[in-house]
């Protein structure tokens, strides 16, 4: 990125309000009662709005997972040891995980970026690597990373949609993978949102409710602390954030301002997302909510962005697949939309 | 079918319960917070009880259309006039109703069944002509159908299925056609239940507030007409049903009887899956039911179901449509439980 801070000024992209309208239209000639698709319909609306197009399409599906390690697992924040960043950067690659079983069912694209796990990996064929740091500080003694290094990952996550769109594309789903990052995403949205911590603070992978309780006084104490600097979103991100919420927020960034639909994911996503709507306002304009995670601050995340997801299976794992899952709900809202005959078509008589 | 009443008497199929074991426990083992991917887990386990398979599949899904036509629309209890059931028996067949296109779109077979529409139809590729009578009767006047009618579009629908299950079949879905339906499916819920009109009451395709008010008081006159025969669901389904709601109930008892998982579609399709109960107790083992339905009455049918649908995306179209939505869903969560690495086979930590 040539000159970061004017690429972070710059705008946002405007959705296309003629293809929008065109679309509407469109639907209200299908051969159903107006609305009888319900939600199916006004995704297929708001596709055609993203993609400036009367007849939007979901073929080409680019899912990334940015991953990266935690300092703040020093104060025991996890039901899992951080080890497990590593060993499933490793699963991904081999196909094991779930997402990257559901890239495949779904034929779309997958891709590793590894942000800053713990330990230096060898290379591994299917995963980027882009380690910024041995993980991130621990953000209960000092900010979880330098603005240098900030820039670096939201860098990171924006190049990437770059060099995706030079291909053709048209969704980006993003993805989480990072012991300890529910620690670091809650006390975002809770600088972000002006919340408390035992507000937003949930189990994660699985905390009991001594961990839970525990979590969140290790993230009201981290909040205290660089309380002075928490007063804008780049701020926020450097002092509690984690390289791969960062990349996140770069990636949807880089969505919003070059005009590609982003499918966001749970709750780390959704904080990402929040994090770059207060970057660059209208952001939100690009995203679509996928599913309500299980972990209980989503829901405030949800309202905050005034989002509806789409799926509410209980779910709870990141790594894009609450993202991934939704997929063929767009993929068939669009078929619906371009292939149902008109009323006039099939010579069906309307309402009367 | 040979002999009706022994076949209706019949019991249901058992689930296999070392299969849900096997596959419970394969979960626990799959590399991911246990229980985090929520409902997919559920879903899983619960193909591989009804599939007696600890690795079940989605593979050849069965969609059937049932259609017909109502005499109640002599009350005026639609916003489309009743030539638009005819209308969409050839748009099922030309490719251009909704279900046609996700039918297509999931790569599943799709059968419609015209079981009494008004008129007489030509010969249409793609129909299969089982017409009992030109509609039912108007139920406000008389029985909607004789025993002889109601025995018979029970057959049509289970002999379908038997037929489909010689050639194997992973998941059978229903749907239905037929303008003035929900009135029927209103008036049978209401009877099955002992709810009255007004609770179960909704706009159907489209009725305004004065329109369902009437459409209330035209089910509560015909409850009260036929109270005294309403004391048995295969009455119930006699006096106030309709063709393409009992060639449904019948398809979903074969299914349940024979052990082939059904995922039942929305509000008509739901009433048909509490009759199919209420015939043979157990039968709703066999049913998954895909989507909470705009129609407002469907909530309380799911509730006398002890039913959580997958999906709420404000759909009420009928014709299979919510539930082939839904589909993807249960191939994902099979592909996820199939395709998975364990914490074993992926060297990754499991939870402290």
């Amino acid at each position: 990125m040539n000159n970061f801070n004017d690429w972070l000024k710059s705008p946002v992209a405007n959705i296309d309000s003629a293809a929008q309208e065109q679309a509407f239209q469109r639907q209200q000639q299908l051969t159903k009662p107006a609305g009888s698709l319900g939600r199916l319909e006004q995704l297929a609306i708001q596709l055609a709005a993203m993609q400036a197009m009367p007849l939007p399409q979901i073929d080409k599906v680019q899912i990334t997972v940015f991953a990266a390690d935690h300092g703040v697992m020093a104060e025991n924040v996890s039901a899992f040891p951080q080890s497990v960043t590593t060993a499933m950067i490793h699963n991904f690659a081999s196909g094991g995980a779930a997402i990257s079983v559901l890239a495949n069912s779904l034929n779309a694209s997958l891709s590793v970026i590894n942000v800053g796990s713990v330990d230096e990996l060898e290379t591994i064929d299917g995963v980027e690597d882009q380690r910024i740091a041995s993980g991130t500080n621990n953000f209960c003694l000092e900010p979880a990373m330098s603005s240098e290094q900030l820039q670096q990952a939201l860098s990171v996550g924006a190049d990437h949609v770059t060099g995706c769109l030079t291909q053709g594309l048209d969704l980006f789903i993003g993805g989480d993978m990072g012991i300890g990052n529910t620690t670091s995403a809650t006390a975002i949205a809770c600088a972000l949102l002006n919340l408390p911590a035992e507000t937003l603070t949930g189990p994660g992978t699985g905390l009991n409710t001594d961990g839970v309780k525990h979590k969140a006084a290790v993230i009201e104490k981290a909040l205290l602390k660089h309380q002075p600097a928490l007063n804008d979103p780049l701020s926020v991100l450097q002092h509690v954030g984690g390289f791969e919420i960062a990349a996140l927020t770069g990636a949807y960034l880089a969505c919003a301002k070059q005009g590609l639909p982003v499918l966001v994911d749970g709750f780390i996503s959704s904080v990402a997302a929040l994090a770059a709507e207060h970057l660059s306002p209208g952001s939100r304009d690009w995203f679509i909510f996928s599913h309500a995670s299980a972990e209980p601050g989503h829901q405030h995340i949800m309202a905050a962005l005034d989002a509806e997801p789409l799926l509410d299976l209980g779910m709870r794992l990141g790594e894009a697949s609450g993202a991934a899952v939704a997929v063929p709900l767009l993929k068939l809202s669009c078929a619906l939309h371009a292939n149902m005959a008109t009323f006039e078509q099939a010579a069906v008589a309307g309402a009367l």
